[in-house]
């Protein structure tokens, strides 16, 4: 287990520390962890999410949701945060995005909304996708400098979806496995993440990575060093595609041991009734309070 | 029947609401429905779409039958919004555009007027093709994002012609599928359109679509999916190639059932003689008064 | 024969009106016609198209010519207006332009001027090639973008050369058929040029067109038509490569005809002795003096 | 033989024209012809082109022969201007370049230095290389206008080294031919440069040029052509690779003899031991001696 | 053996000569020479590196090596910068950089911090890393035009990375060959770095290289040459991969003794225990220690 960061060892400005404390200290626990929802895929994914519980389709369903659970924010566009979000939790303006309707390999996700956004929205933090490994990685990199000096001029605290793709990727072990997840939590913290988001690095997804990760790794091991190359950035771990329960309990347990501030599950919460739903956020959130950070 | 969406539900600036106001209530059947005349055909096609009733040629006639149909507006490019309008229905400025000449395989629209023409020559709204879909999305998104914060900046709402279109569309069930229009409708939504004009989803019509779509549907249930998959954002069903007068009006009654807010319809109005044009509208405007909103 | 177009009819701004009237009613005949020298072969074509009258190499023998012609202006590039213009006549700067070394297979033809070089020079308009038809045309409308922006700000007139091109349009009947004219004449017109400049239509050249041109028309139907799709733009016709005399006064005879405004010939003027070339311009006026425009 | 043009007669700014009097009557034979020396091999072919004459790899070694062979000015990049200059002779700096390693078919010579970095360093002239005839002048173009813009605005003079380049140039007779440095001298006068560098124009060295290019030409014809293409453009003769210096006096003869303003001599010159340098350098002022121009 | 630069013969402004003096006189040995830790393999291959000493995975260890070694700076990218450096040696901030997950054929490394950010954290210089031989050097230039002009702005050393890469180097005796090297080191210093680091010239490792690098060449022969074309841009040389410590002090000794500024070695330092580290760096100080500059 490492050291559970504190927000005064992580270089933030004035702005950029205020925010991120009201997100962690203000809102859901209250402890220092975080619980998330993110709602992104309408455009990441389609209508097509949505079927599973029709309702979740309307974002005021899920702005109600993030309330009634207690989380400590809503991840979202800016066409829903414009009409539908009216400060009921914090928000995370996610500031690009992009359909799956054309191929996704070398992936780039485009910018559609801007800091300045964020800002007159009243946002407490933006996101942005950083696609690690794609030969687009030129435009993807001039894309983000623009945000995050954006949000540096404007304190606003930026978090990274930092997703391995591309053909490189899938061919170097897949975008869970550990060796992507590690070198793409790196890369959100070279680059000056305050915040990043991975998905659960996969020891044993892997095949053709270099050789430092070709030894046998358990899931505890590879979630540890991935939270330390993360270094002085926040780590939320992303649940993914909808699984098992118990399966997703357990990556939580796992990474907030390995000193992980939270967890950001967005179809995981949704694709079920409200009742059931509010009862998975009660088993998370009774993971999170017993890893408070001072 | 979904609920029908009032101006004060939509997060709309002044301006905006203004302008969406004179246009849904000071103009047409001031009911809050809408009925629009596209005019963009002779940049789109080029000339071979006047032939059937050379009058529709000349911006004038056009414009001409707008006012005595009552209709809520025309969207016309910068060139015939300079030379030819004077004021005499609100303007929407069709803000890009293109030539059908070279391949539409994964096509981008490009914008050949601004946010600042648009107040130049009092439009009251502003139109952006948004081609979902294409590998083309990374500049039509940024193209699309300087258009978006321009009106915003400009109190100038922004309809969305959102239009499925590519290589990917056409191996997933075309751009008529009802998959290929649920999708770009809440594209458009999720990127912060104020309106969203489709065409008429066809359920019947896919093949190759992700599976919730693959389940039977009638045309009223993927409409109706439709209008709440674009959320919070004004829906406008677009008439598409002339078709029979019939098949038309039941689209046009599906669509108002569905909770849209109206229509928008060229080439069925105004490629034939002047009376039988009007005698159409006449009964479109019969179906747009039975969905008066508040 | 369509009506004549009035200076009042086109929506013009004061600047725009001004110069335009300096043009067409205080040079040439001074009745509304418009008879122009352009003048950018050596770089369309480079110094070649020079050796049939080595003369005709010299800018100032060019100008000379236009002077003592009468013409109501020239069009040239920056070095050659920066260099060798000194007011005498109208100056069309012409801002973009490229050379015919590389294939010609969907063009784009790059800016290398702008219209505050135009203001600065003491031009009266300033000339445009677009590529109508070629798939960078997603380039050449940004290009022109900006052009028309500037040309609005600064009071300049804009005279598009709508010229079809690319490999679409080779497979469409070819660059001077009646359906690619007709398409670039409304295409300028659509994106908002004041005047268009286009070639002669060719209703007998064109094959696999689109439906509603495949039926026969008259070189005088062509040219009604396209003036027609021009609609409230002036159109300039162009004499294109040297053809014979009767053939060119045939075509000028046909276009006044039709509506237009005027023409522009090069190298049927200068590519012969200084007197032939007089005598010639002299038929081509008696044509233009019998169609003055109030 | 052409007549020698006076800086009266280009069209110059006060700028410009001041800088220009400054290289031509001050420095040199101070007589209006120039012989230039250009340092940009270190670029443009790597150290290699100094193994010949090692000193020659050492700018101040340069300056210094500059300086004693009484040059007009030295062409260099703005690392050695930064570092190495300090006003002993005009500065032209050179405002792109590029290295040889990668295929130099279709090239573009990307700017590296601004106008604003060339007066800032007190250089009385810019230099920049347009490759004529590659499908990248679009590029090409875009990067042109805006050192066109600034040395505009700047008053200071614009040297283009007009050089046919890329796979059209090489299956039309070659980047040595007479038909492709006749067209880049026109291009670069088109375009307005004031000073057009040219290599020795060889009119028995092409094949497949267009037709009036096919005749039989002298080279004392050709280099009289190319000087007309030119026109009120000041064209400097480069030397090119090092060869046998009867054969490089006979081109420096022939081209002033045909109103060439001087010559750019540069590996011709350093490349062999410093007093065989000024001795050669002794026989090229010898010719321009020849050629005062008022 | 070149002569030993010093600081007043490299044409630098005031705030340069200042940021320089203080890396070379204030720290490290004191005497002119330097030694930097670079530490950006984070970013460039990923944690893998880190696993052979899992300490070096937190630049909080990094950064007291520095301390403890007594180097003249690191170099780190913009999110550890903000994040772990609190000035506790000169900060040299590396502006661009990219992962080596995708294909390194024809790399450029795109920009993610800028000239200002390096102000706002107090470092004494900036890094660039320049893939000098690709073809995407048009891209490389124009974002090192940006970085230089900044630098030079607010008076920031300006070190480039200088690495031939890309195919045609590939085909050309390879990254490390003494032509290659040579030829990156003089393109660094023509385009205005302050500072330049290279690999050590291989004169044996190279193949199809350019006529003068085919004689026989001793290493002290490639280097003092790299040196002399780096001309009046101070050079350092950097290890690479970990090598033999006897190699790597031999390369060093020979560096030094052909002009070279200093070194600067990454993962020869800290790929070991940290006592071996500080062993290596005694060695290494002690090399720099016999070539002091006034």
């Amino acid at each position: 287990m490492n050291g559970r960061l504190g927000l005064d060892q992580l270089g933030l400005s004035a702005g950029k520390k205020t925010r991120l404390h009201r997100i962690l200290y203000q809102h859901g626990l209250q402890n220092g962890t975080a619980l998330f929802l993110p709602y992104d895929q309408g455009l990441e994914h389609g209508p097509r999410d949505f079927f599973a519980n029709p309702d979740a389709g309307d974002p005021k369903y899920i702005i109600g949701l993030a309330l009634e659970g207690g989380f400590n924010g809503i991840a979202i566009q800016i066409g829903l945060a414009e009409k539908d979000y009216a400060g009921e939790v914090p928000l995370v303006l996610k500031l690009n995005g992009k359909t799956d309707i054309p191929s996704t390999i070398d992936p780039l996700s485009p910018v559609n909304a801007t800091v300045d956004d964020a800002v007159r929205l009243g946002a407490d933090a933006v996101g942005y996708t950083l696609y690690v490994g794609t030969p687009a990685q030129e435009h993807d990199f001039a894309q983000y400098l623009c945000v995050r000096r954006d949000a540096q001029r404007l304190g606003m605290p930026l978090i990274v979806w930092a997703y391995p793709r591309g053909s490189a990727i899938d061919g170097k072990g897949g975008k869970d496995s550990f060796y992507a997840v590690d070198y793409a939590a790196r890369t959100a913290s070279e680059l000056g993440a305050d915040v990043v988001k991975v998905n659960f690095p996969h020891p044993d997804k892997q095949f053709d990575v270099p050789g430092p990760y070709q030894s046998e790794f358990s899931a505890q091991q590879a979630i540890d060093a991935v939270v330390r190359s993360a270094n002085r950035t926040l780590l939320l771990v992303s649940g993914g595609e909808r699984a098992g329960d118990e399966a997703m309990l357990d990556k939580a347990r796992q990474s907030m041991e390995a000193g992980a501030t939270g967890l950001i599950f967005g179809r995981n919460i949704w694709q079920r009734p409200r009742d059931e739903s509010l009862r998975f956020v009660a088993a998370l959130k009774e993971i999170l309070a017993k890893y408070p950070s001072a």
